[in-house]
């Protein structure tokens, strides 16, 4: 299972149209997800923590994140002036790793929505403030009558193969001896397999056919959707871009499969993704293929 | 070929990011694309008209659509105020039909973008104006230092089996007659897989499964990337969500056949989608394999 899919939540498109028959589901059985502005807030037992809707501020925009049966599941969008958390902050990543995999999928899909009502609070066509509307699945202008929706971008993230041997790259940002896939956001005016193509081109110096589709993820930080790919390099040549990439070099089936077998083991090549991450998923539909 | 996909411009990453080298290449020798607000120019003989810099207003805000060989090339965001065409508005469509592919996916990926300033001249954070940074792939607030990037939007878009059967649904702003894949956006906290099978549920009350992936497609109204998926439906029993669906239902091959090879014969079952449009690739594909 890919980490943040498979949420249990039925989003009831439906409802989010229809204001009244939204009202009647803000009753004294909905329920409210907790947050600590828009980390999680995890129980004892390893669980989302759920109030009621009374526990939210007075003010606060509330976002309707889907049925839990008859019940209906809210969120809080922060106060304005709350300032988010960092994506790497270590407290957020241990509290996700206690979440069961259902869990963790209604977090990543509650994260991403109130974070973007948080950082989208005014207008972009004209700078007056907007208003939450169809359950904050959009944000109304009153001043220009623009239409906001939340943000989900996509983003190719891509195994390259030379001669059975992978590419993969490290950031800067990265852990000690920690190698992944490379990625890149799809542009307007591109295709998957062409953003595929351009990424590595740009941040290697290598070109790629047979660009294939593998799976998809969901990445709350903030909102993208993960597009993994897989591809064929022409040659193994690299030019490796420094402002994108700290390193990037081919790793043999040996060393990725040490690198998955032995996590801990400072002798091996390199260290694999956290398990979260699709890059890991793709890297052991790799190895196992 | 996917229409809207293969542009020959190099989009030059590495020149975004370095303002005197974007700044030496705005010379005599760049070009301008033309156009009427966001609509294509079109030459006599069925090409993208382009100018110089020195064509631009003099406030125009300029996007770097990429290299052509040693010259780069631009588009100007149209003045404030300024209303983009509607989606469906004929005389476009007209002059798109008159254009080849790769001259389509040149304005393709500069409608997206100069439509996206257009849309966005003020924070979505704080209110205030932003201006236009990295050759126009990002826009910057000066009052609250956020920044922003130029939207694409997944949509998945799905051709759903039963029995040599597809399913194909009509929206009431379709053309008499015609049918189309149905398609939604993907939401944030779903994979594709789960937003096909969501969509189908929702606007046609059928349950898929084994849902794969064919080819994307980007597509500039305003900048959705296009995602075409297969899957297969559990049974064939139609719910049918009028809000969104004027009608759909299951065609034989022999219909789709019909549609795709005597395209004006009105006794045919339907009308296949424009071949600008994924869709009408999709439907193919299906007939085909």
């Amino acid at each position: 299972m890919i980490a943040f899919a498979g949420s249990p939540l039925d989003r009831a498109d439906h409802l989010r149209m229809d204001s009244d028959a939204l009202a009647a589901k803000m009753n004294l059985s909905a329920r409210l997800l907790k947050l600590d502005g828009i980390a999680p807030v995890v129980s004892p037992d390893g669980q989302l923590e759920w109030g009621t809707l009374a526990d939210a501020p007075m003010e606060a925009e509330l976002v309707f994140l889907g049925l839990d049966g008859e019940r209906a599941c809210f969120a809080a969008v922060p106060p304005e002036g709350a300032q988010g958390p960092a994506y790497a902050m270590p407290a957020i990543w241990q509290a996700m790793a206690r979440l069961g995999a259902q869990d963790l999928a209604i977090y990543g899909g509650a994260r991403s929505l109130v974070d973007w009502h948080a950082r989208h609070r005014y207008c972009a066509r004209c700078g007056a403030r907007t208003r939450l509307a169809k359950g904050g699945w959009q944000r109304n202008c009153d001043s220009c009558s623009a239409e906001h929706f939340p943000r989900t971008d996509p983003v190719t993230i891509m195994l390259v193969e030379h001669e059975d041997r992978l590419l993969l790259g490290r950031q800067p940002r990265f852990p000690p001896r920690s190698y992944s896939a490379l990625a890149g956001f799809v542009e307007p005016g591109e295709t998957i397999e062409e953003a595929v193509a351009r990424e590595v081109l740009e941040e290697a110096g290598v070109k790629v056919r047979e660009v294939s589709y593998i799976a998809s993820q969901p990445w709350p930080f903030p909102s993208q959707l993960m597009i993994g790919c897989y591809a064929v390099a022409e040659d193994d040549a690299l030019t490796i871009d420094e402002t994108e990439l700290e390193d990037a070099r081919w790793f043999s089936r040996a060393d990725v499969a040490a690198a998955f077998n032995d996590p801990h083991n400072d002798a091996n090549a390199f260290t694999v993704p956290p398990r979260q991450a699709i890059a890991n998923h793709l890297i052991r539909w790799w190895l196992e293929r």
